[in-house]
């Protein structure tokens, strides 16, 4: 950014993240400035139409808020699992009442606002922010990682973000690492995601406190496992818990071994990782880069040339992201009445 | 292929695939007809310079064959290993004495032949090859594996060969399936290639046949160990033999849950396989397949819609693909003395 005036008639993009707690929205200028923001419940207990309603009635709100600072030109909406894009409906929200299929988002959005509006999944939000506007910026090839409840991921290829056939690459949480390991969500057996998510991390910790073991994140939450969460097993690791540091080596060595697999299949330059479970840094990434350095012996340069970084939107990236993503599409089709 | 008679001065390319044990060359016009093909004996004990120098003349003889037939544009090498393309020379050849570190193949022929060269991985040609010629044909995004004694892979994405960003995409042989399995040649534990390549599955017989256990491959190779090949286990698990259908299905269940990594994570449309282990058909695809779906779940709908299917032009997929290749880098850059 530099100190130029803004322009009076900058486009300005909406970002809005439909996360299973809270929806987050912003709204970003063609720079990637963030000019305004807002965080809601999502209260998905109450059903798409009323989640949607309240997410609308948000949006009008900065709508009119924006008004002075240009003119908002498209929607994009971040959503939580598997979504038809081209048609504007969700498919499957796993953690959502109902599970959303058939929603039709977009032209919900568009009914209420007037706007085009563009829908996808939220790790790939996340991963168009990052590539754009974040630790990304640069990278031709890239692919992204979000650890937190869930294992989210996306991949940009050829400076565009990349979706496949169906609109579904970048599945990243469901490699399979583990071939005799744990039940995942998603029906399959030993994912990364069913190993080194949110849930397992902490899970790894109830076990540890409730067989015994001398540790500090039983003082931590004062013996009420409730209360343990991913942020008291990386500040115990932090603090030299040698039971916290061995939860934290073992999460690294599943998603080493996954990147691994991301590494051989398309060689990527950069891979970044983002999340709440990411936040626990030098401890996560040391062993996530030593095993997918491993894991991909094969190559002659260490993991072929890849860097791996942590993300840098934090919460915002899949807002930011969507907002981008709307971006990019109003270029492609020209402002519009219709997606 | 129409029956139109042959335009006089059609342009022809040249393929030329350096295996371990045969060199396979082909020359192909635009449509992938194949005008001759020849084969000869790598001999790689007697170093890159001899084993060069004999495919040359091999060449030479050839270019002579096809004159009549239309004009030698450029030629493409694929070689069983690293190779730095743009350089074209080759980096690290697995099984090849000495490993050919920096070898400049690419000048070599441009000096012998006085035709622009281009070099690339074998895995990768053939993926070019059977997408361009073979069962890929009309499929914007897939995968390759070749099964033998390494297995090797290669990705097309929008309808283009995919290299990644040090040219090294595609590695699907080295990710890692089973967390504490073997050691691979590349260094890691645990790699498909050291569960699922044809050594791999003659081991797996020959420790059968050496526990006594009771299987018709003992007789198949009359009791002698060195007979035990990939082909040996096929043809007894054809016919019904326990010991050797519990192999091709373990076989299978490594490889299916290497591809569903591929799945996940670019959602392509086709996974193409070949390579002379997948001559056992049926009985390696099937578990292949289940195995596949189970661990890409996620996916709403079987394996994110993709097909697994047999490859189409056998041995000479990857001299077919070499000469593709060769042909489209001659379209970008235009016909001229150097790559």
């Amino acid at each position: 950014m530099t100190s130029e005036s803004v322009k009076p008639a900058s486009n300005l993009y909406m970002g809005v993240d439909v996360g299973g707690t809270t929806v987050n929205t912003a709204v970003i200028d063609e720079s990637g400035r963030v000019i305004t923001k807002e965080q809601i419940d999502t209260l998905a207990h109450q059903g798409s139409e009323a989640v949607l309603d309240r997410i609308c009635a948000s949006a009008d709100a900065l709508i009119k808020r924006v008004e002075a600072e240009g003119r908002l030109m498209a929607i994009g909406v971040a959503l939580p699992g598997i979504v038809h894009m081209d048609r504007g409906v969700s498919l499957f929200l796993t953690n959502f009442p109902g599970n959303w299929p058939e929603v039709p988002v977009a032209a919900f959005f568009l009914q209420r606002t007037g706007l085009p509006t563009y829908i996808m999944n939220d790790a790939r939000a996340a991963t168009w922010g990052e590539s754009r506007f974040g630790a990304g910026r640069g990278a031709h090839n890239m692919a992204m990682l979000t650890l937190g409840t869930g294992i989210g991921g996306g991949l940009v290829i050829n400076d565009d973000l990349y979706f496949g056939t169906r609109g579904w690459a970048g599945e990243i949480g469901h490699i399979t690492v583990e071939l005799h390991g744990p039940r995942c969500a998603c029906g399959n057996y030993g994912c990364v995601e069913a190993l080194a998510s949110g849930p397992a991390i902490s899970a790894a910790a109830m076990k540890a406190i409730r067989q015994g073991f001398a540790t500090k994140m039983r003082d931590m939450v004062s013996g009420d496992l409730n209360l343990v969460t991913p942020e008291i097993v990386a500040s115990a690791a932090e603090a030299g818990d040698v039971v916290a540091l061995e939860i934290m080596e073992q999460t690294g060595h599943y998603i080493g071994t996954a990147i691994a697999a991301v590494l051989l299949i398309f060689n990527p330059e950069l891979v970044v990782i983002g999340g709440g479970v990411a936040k626990a840094g030098r401890l996560l990434f040391e062993p996530i880069r030593r095993v997918a350095d491993i894991r991909s012996s094969l190559f002659i340069e260490p993991m072929g040339g890849a860097k791996i970084v942590p993300a840098e939107l934090g919460e915002d990236a899949g807002a930011i992201g969507a907002a981008a993503w709307a971006m990019r599409k109003t270029r492609v089709a020209g402002p519009g009445p219709t997606p």
